[in-house]
């Protein structure tokens, strides 16, 4: 019997359906094609895109040249422009103002080849710090409301360039889904006096079945009314409504179950497409505060298409259980074990 | 100056790129392959499809059997099943219920290679009198809260099959963007004691900046707050919240504004896939009524592929100004004509 879930933080419906019974190997879709060609993100290229905002780089080397190994650099093509005031406006009905804020894309390695599964948990360390630093630095700026932090990876994901890069888009508004969940947690909060990210952690480590990995600070999990095939959340497990309070033992420990989930959704599904997105606190929002709300990290791996009535609906159907997911994540060493015995058996 | 626009209806956000000027060339890409072999909805393979629903048909042809023009049959793996109870029950702090529903197919045409933009006026009306049969019959059922009606066009629109179908799925629950759009709508008839569809018709007709086409009853715009480029509603001009309540007079109506619509964007962008949507009124929720709601069509072209913040936060960013797009699509004729100079010039 397929099971309409609902996720307790937006309220949003999710139909899993149990019964099909599909195995990691049924995701695997052809990709497209890598980029050829000059790469502008490569080492030694740092000519070809705008001046870097930041970059963490050798003693000694000088700005725009090689010798860094994370840098940060204005998007080419900003979708938002820090020039200039809102100055909102209408046109009869409707609401508009200007398009203010900033896309900077955070080039996360000199080589072009590697991914972030495949880094050590110290360079995922290092772009940790890079986004915390460009949070903290971002929200200086009092028209900003929030500050989106995320990467595509793949093609099918969206990533107009393979070379590995996150982005960080800040925001005079605050996204609608964003408010959304903020508010859900709110109510949950008021209703129950407890954070209901803290309550998922609770029932997860308790019932286990939905758990991929965890270390002291953090826990990764597939959530109960994941909208995807093997979505799956980073949360830390002390309560924190602020990305950018992030304490350096906790970098650590975020890096390490990163990094690790990371590379399981990589191994189990053959390196597939995904985008991950920070969820934080809105920052700069006259009179609110959020000690209700707990950031964390979603990631989304895109194996299926997304239908016509997905877009309309905020209703997803999804194939496979959050539970078997999880099943396939945790066993990933069994599962390096079985494909050397599978390649074995056929050569 | 990019443009941040606020949707009326349901608040979300969109970047409107103003400055790009991008062409519809632009955004046509490579596209799937189309499927080979063996057509389940083909007239004379109907034993290959689970046994018909409802079919207009001539007189004295057989169920399931050719002599069909429209045939509407189960899903062969539906996302959700007809029988049991809905069940509601828990999981710890989460909610869950049994996937109870229907999920149909309805099969435009007997002919393979056809696209509803190619369609007669005629077979465009008998599949909305389908739509409107179908959703008729599926309200009966006092657990149905919502019915939707959805077509994916193409493959990378989320069709698996190639045979033009649109899709009917019945649902136990209102699915968070439908509840959102209804309850934008009432508070802005809270607040203004008006409809915001009827507002938005009145403004745009007013403007006629973003209108694609019109007819006595219906108009077709792109809306001001565009997420996609080309995006397309279709809306009655009667204020009407329930499309199973349409009239004959509206049927024709409307299958003329929806074809030629469905036209245009197959000539200007070579035939892109898309997905449109029927968005209507919840039905059987206990002590509701929606007289502040409008029916109508969402047409939405996958010309770009949708990234990780778009995912997280519903906000999206548009290369695209809905201004633009709509004088695309009316100039349709002349750019008719000027390809055909261009052609000539070739060769």
């Amino acid at each position: 019997m397929p099971e309409l879930r609902k996720d307790p933080t937006s309220g949003r419906s999710v139909m899993i359906a149990t019964e099909r019974g599909k195995r990691p190997t049924d995701f695997i879709q052809h990709r497209e094609h890598a980029q050829v060609g000059f790469c502008p993100f490569c080492e030694g290229n740092e000519e070809k895109t705008p001046g870097e905002i930041m970059a963490y780089r050798r003693p000694g080397t000088e700005r725009n040249s090689p010798g860094w190994w994370i840098r940060v650099v204005p998007n080419k093509f900003p979708a938002l422009i820090a020039e200039g005031d809102l100055d909102r406006t209408g046109e009869g009905m409707y609401d508009m103002m200007n398009g203010l804020g900033s896309h900077e894309v955070v080039i996360e390695n000199p080589c072009h080849e590697m991914s972030m599964g495949d880094y050590s948990v110290k360079q995922v360390e290092e772009i940790i710090w890079a986004f915390r630093d460009r949070m903290v630095a971002l929200t200086q700026d009092e028209r900003i409301r929030y500050v989106l932090i995320f990467k595509n990876h793949g093609r099918e994901a969206g990533a107009s360039l393979d070379h590995p890069h996150s982005q960080i888009i800040s925001l005079p508004i605050v996204p609608k889904r964003v408010k959304e969940e903020v508010d859900g947690a709110l109510e949950y909060y008021n209703f129950k006096e407890r954070c209901v990210f803290c309550d998922i952690i609770r029932q997860e480590r308790s019932s286990k079945k939905r758990v991929v990995l965890e270390n002291d600070g953090f826990i990764a999990i597939n959530p109960f009314a994941s909208r995807f095939p093997f979505e799956t959340w980073i949360l830390p497990k002390h309560h924190s409504q602020n990305f950018a309070s992030i304490e350096i033992a906790q970098v650590a420990q975020f890096a390490a179950v990163l990094r690790e989930s990371l590379h399981r959704i990589k191994v189990v599904l053959d390196d597939p497409p995904y985008n991950f997105m920070l969820h934080t606190a809105p920052c700069n929002v006259p009179r609110q505060t959020y000690p209700h709300y707990h950031w964390h990290l979603e990631i989304m791996p895109k194996l299926t298409k997304v239908a016509g009535f997905e877009w309309g609906t905020g209703f997803y159907i999804n194939p496979m259980p959050p539970e078997k997911a999880a099943a396939y994540l945790c066993e990933t060493e069994n599962w390096h074990e079985e494909q050397k015995r599978y390649t074995h058996v056929q050569t």
